[in-house]
């Protein structure tokens, strides 16, 4: 197994501090064990537009350095721009997916072969089917401009923040409206809890789409510290031969968090799983 | 005393769900009885570069059609962006001042008299100090523009959230070492009750130079819902002859609120304090 | 406003006591004040393969004489014969096709005009494309059968315990697809809880098409004692001007409960509501 | 020992999700380790109803590649038809009767030693003392059929849920009066505990008539996550060198279970006990 670790809960999105340069992390999520680290497009890490050629050479370079790879990448959703591939506003739609377009060459720029897409959410007086037709749209034009650097886009169910790809269904479903090869799917433990449903059984229904992963205890702790089960979705994973990242997306929603703790912990609970695998 | 809401809890901003059109909010604020609304300037309500003039126009239009008025504005700090004016990104705080005056533009656009200032955050490898010029020296470019369109600057202190600026005399310092005459400051009672201190001293310390105001309880709940006891901040602005807008800043930080019933029991548990004080 | 209650909590299902005699039942929300009861079709009370047509007459005689009505009727879903209309196995769908059919052969013995939809849910192994086809086809079947009836079917999104219709638009799109005039739409404050989302916002959606509505607090609670804020859905009711029945679906889900308090607490909060609706 | 897993926590008896085809049950159970698996006859697994000839066949063949017996079976008590061979309503008990039977069929064509009798309940208006006579006259007839498929019938107090059979010494006198040589006993420690008696008692109590046992901890978790000490009763299954199957009730009664997890834990936590037994 192949291990990364998000971003954010070094970063300040969406809690503002503690935050860490994205050189710092760099170098402590190496130090670490990690093989790869998922970056989030926000600042003061990896907002595209504040991020030159130059300083763009210097993050690829620290990485190579510490031998790690940027593995994927993923927009900020929410905050100031909305960012909602499915909203109603035209120019909000517009601008998502070029801000997905600078993701993408800023993923192309750093050698990162996965960006995750965060199918958006309706809002009152829009509806369900309206949002989706748009968010299928989206998707088709930045898988089509993605496929062209060799990128893969995911599709990410994300039920506990939004409210239109909710289920492992729904990721497949627009996956396929959007019919291009480089589309696929993948899912966050932390959703699947939401839902009240069981991660282990998303991965064999996903089974070959399934191209990325996030792991997450309950409420964003480090697997391990928040009462789930992790070994029948990591067993999942072995059975379905998952060759992508296992990546952490944890610890980033409580300010009170320590990044370099909710990182150590959550490896090392689940190379300690890994041996137990069937 | 005259009430006004945050838009927060109606927008996408920072949770992404449920959320309404700004038509819709300045509708249902209306109907509830408040005087102003506060607009967060994020999607899909009003991230300035969403909005022509013809919008604009028309927001304004449907405000005085209800009888409300845009009494205050603020940015989305954190997010994609960042929007931290006191970033050692140089990037980061070009566009964030450049943002602000954008609020500022929209904020005239709309009638609005105050736009509050996140002062930011520092991070891992910044100093406080450097990290302290850098927003003063953004505040005060912000400042100027504003004086241009009549329009004053707030600082805040959000000890909850960030690390500058984080009490009443921090503000002041702030307000002071920017040295212009449209700076007033204000606060928001969650985050004095985050630093374990009492509401209604920062009314008496912060005196004529109070403009605005922020009332929530604990756990961001609507006055009345959390515990704390309100009657001595009321006291303290009628004591003061505060005469800007009592701002409800509440709701937005949970999934399951319910917008319209935190507006209504806020306003409710208000007016009925205003009937006992002397 | 007309008030009715649900007979679960008076019934030994899902709980399997304390339960009482349909007849006792009629009595006693009768004294309580209840304009309507809402009978679910399982054992003790109204399971249709127990009641000949004697024994109907005489429960429509007693509502008669107690001046109540069977304001609607649904079947128990789950238990023994699953009663899912999105079931993968034949026997199963046809089973509860024809199970509706009786129902609503009984809810015409007893004057309802009524009779709820639950969609049912896909099990693993069964895709949700397909649970959604069998569900459409089930229903266009029920609401052609209820149609000779002059009885209106009535789709219930049912989050908190299904997977396939979860949403105010899922309603609607079940409702459109299977294209038949007599069915509308409804929901359960409860399920509406579940998803955090907004109930007076599934009001305003569902409009016109709202035909019936279930009235719960949280943890199916009595309407007031679990902490939900009713008025704004009152006021949305009374703003549409729905005419059906506005009924409760509480208290069945502990062994503990107290039926008769449950029925008396839910009405009189909501008349004192009733009071203040603009 | 051998051990034995209840399949309603794969079902959609009584919460309607997650649920499993029987076919990936019996897989899953295999595989986690068990050697038994308590079939509860409800959709979609075994509904008698919904499965024919062929379908039995197909049944045995796979318990039998999967090396798993079919240890034990239950009908499910409430849902629509009631299934209360303590009803007062002559049509319910008599199909709850004919229902049995049934399932005495289902079980001998998979190969089923043992099945559950759970004994009824009383409603509002039936006094104590019918239901248990019409309890012992339905146990009377279902034992009688069951003896000519060599099927022995377990009666279990399940206080929880029920009024009529709550103790052991409730159990072990029905099985008196009723007389048959194929009746015996059975308990589950969630019921014990919902009395706050003694399960190991009740094995000494019940003794040599003990055929079947439900081990389940407290809030139906898998035994060791929920608090209750589990030594003492597998010492007295020991001490009474019982033989049939420890059989795991769990995990049923919440909707976020992970049937997986809570199959594979409790099978560890008993297995590590058996170690320590005298």
């Amino acid at each position: 197994m192949k291990y990364a670790f998000n971003t954010w809960c070094y970063s300040s999105f969406p809690v503002w501090v503690p935050a860490y340069p994205i050189e710092e992390v760099i170098k402590r999520l190496s130090g670490i064990g990690y093989d790869g680290i998922e970056i989030g497009c926000a600042a003061p890490h990896a907002w595209p537009y504040y991020l030159n050629a130059e300083k763009r050479k210097e993050i690829k370079e620290l990485l190579d350095k510490y031998n790690i790879k940027a593995s994927s990448m993923l927009p900020a959703p929410g905050g100031g721009p909305g960012a909602n591939p499915a909203s109603s506003i035209t120019e909000e739609r517009n601008w998502t997916v070029q801000h997905y377009k600078d993701v993408v060459d800023l993923a192309s720029d750093l050698g990162t072969p996965t960006v995750l897409y965060v199918a958006g959410w309706y809002i009152y007086g829009t509806s369900q089917q309206d949002a989706w037709k748009y968010s299928v749209d989206s998707l088709t034009e930045i898988a089509e401009y993605a496929k062209k650097k060799n990128i893969t886009i995911c599709v990410e169910p994300t039920s506990s923040d939004s409210n239109l790809v909710q289920t492992a269904d729904d990721a497949l479903n627009m996956m396929e409206q959007a019919g291009q090869s480089n589309i696929g799917v993948m899912f966050d433990t932390f959703h699947v809890l939401y839902r009240n449903e069981v991660p282990s059984d998303y991965v064999y229904t996903m089974g070959k789409n399934l191209k990325h992963i996030h792991l997450s205890d309950y409420n964003r702790l480090a697997p391990g510290q928040g009462g789930m089960d992790f070994l029948p979705v990591m067993q999942a994973l072995k059975d379905i031969d998952f060759d992508g990242y296992v990546t952490m997306e944890v610890g980033f929603s409580s300010r009170s968090t320590h990044p370099d703790s909710v990182a150590r912990l959550s490896l090392e609970h689940l190379k300690g799983l890994e041996k137990q695998l069937k």
